[in-house]
């Protein structure tokens, strides 16, 4: 997969995302307009610099400590997400021990079970792995802490109050039940949605003044891979306790700074 | 085509626009990375707050006024443009009385027979439509106007120097010979050689920092289907004299200044 991107290329980054994605749209795990969105992220990323800036950072870290602080957390995946980073969520939730829950917003039979036996597969590959730097439990502890994450999303046996038809459905044990979700990549209906219900929505989205963005508990404006390479072993340190006074607008209003000033 | 998306809804354009290119890459019309660069393009736009400033404006004057005065242009086409603006691409080249020429990156025998057929449909129904406001001449002018406009690209029996493989190919008759060439949507290495072959390339590109907007004749910092409604017009009624002064080092600032301004 993507062998042919060397490392040394300057764009190596931008190029594999792209390449992991046209792969998952021909495998069918992404609806139609994944593609585009995932354009406009590069656009956005691009006029960031491509780095995680200061106030991205301070993000993460507002994240990490209210999963670690969480009574049960999950983790929310589309299909871009698992295109991208399916490795790296099941490692987080594997240190987390938490559920994964494929939560799509144009929901087809075909298109769940596609990423559920995608991530079944990935799941696989991270448990047969050396485990990440920072677990101090040893492999077998670590292939036993991969097995344990449940898989969700095919059950369907929840609602999310507010929203109609099949963008309502989720887990009954998965976000339905959940106090903190990470959803990388949300829906703004669903966001919205989400917060209403009385969760901590923490979400990974490069444009600072998306629904998403404005709706979110914590935003977290920074491309999903670079998010997940800090993420994991933030987590796997433990982290202070949730910020209380947490000021999202100051992450928005950084991050357009950031977006102006490359745009110079 | 897209007849479920109300034309009264405020993002009626926008969703119009994806709906055209999730269709035409069902059809099999658009490179992998096309919905991509699709979603770049819909960011910077939005930075632009989705309208034509006063310096596309300006910019798209100045390529009304370039193509009225080319000895031989040619109006070059890949999947997005005719997916996006195939009728108001084929209005234009009927008013200049020149030819089209199917010319795309990643180009398989596949793709450009689906164009060329997508094209030679959509002549047909530009014929059979009534003329555009501001023709003169009569319906059965504009019937042979259009009929009369080459589609090219199927031979490529001509090469643009310094560029490697098939993307180096293009017709002899029409961007071999032509001495301005109108290509919305290029990419940055072509745009780069056909400048060192001498001609005047006049782009439509919503990036400013793109290589292709940096190296262009003239750029218009805007979206196509925007550029065409006023192009068509302008073409008809005739333009000035080419600015032999053009300063698109310039547009491009004020786009990159509207850019950071959108973004405050």
């Amino acid at each position: 997969m993507a062998d042919d991107i060397p490392e040394s290329h300057p764009r190596y980054r931008s190029l594999l995302a792209r390449r992991l994605l046209t792969e998952a749209a021909a495998d069918g795990l992404l609806a139609e307009s994944a593609l585009i969105a995932h354009g406009r992220g590069e656009a956005f990323d691009y006029l960031l610099g491509e780095r995680t800036t200061a106030s991205a950072h301070r993000a993460i870290g507002e994240a990490t400590a209210r999963l670690l602080a969480a009574g049960s957390p999950v983790l929310s995946v589309n299909g871009n997400t698992v295109a991208l980073a399916a490795d790296q969520m099941l490692g987080c939730a594997a240190v987390l021990g938490c559920p994964i829950e494929v939560n799509i917003y144009y929901r087809t039979p075909e298109r769940m079970s596609a990423l559920l036996v995608r991530l079944a597969e990935r799941k696989l590959a991270v448990m047969r792995a050396d485990p990440p730097d920072g677990w101090a439990e040893g492999s077998e502890a670590w292939q036993a802490a991969v097995l344990a994450v449940p898989l969700l999303g095919d059950a369907a046996d929840g609602r999310i109050p507010g929203l109609d038809g099949p963008r309502a459905a989720c887990s009954r044990d998965g976000i339905m039940q959940a106090d903190v979700i990470f959803v990388p990549l949300e829906d703004g209906d669903r966001c919205e949605a989400l917060i209403a219900a009385g969760k901590q929505v923490l979400v990974v989205d490069l444009n600072p003044l998306s629904r998403t963005a404005r709706a979110a508990t914590v935003t977290i404006v920074d491309e999903l891979t670079r998010v997940l390479e800090e993420l994991l072993p933030l987590l796997l340190a433990g982290a202070g306790s949730p910020d209380m006074e947490w000021d999202n607008d100051a992450i928005l209003l950084d991050a357009l700074d950031e977006i102006r000033s490359g745009a110079a």
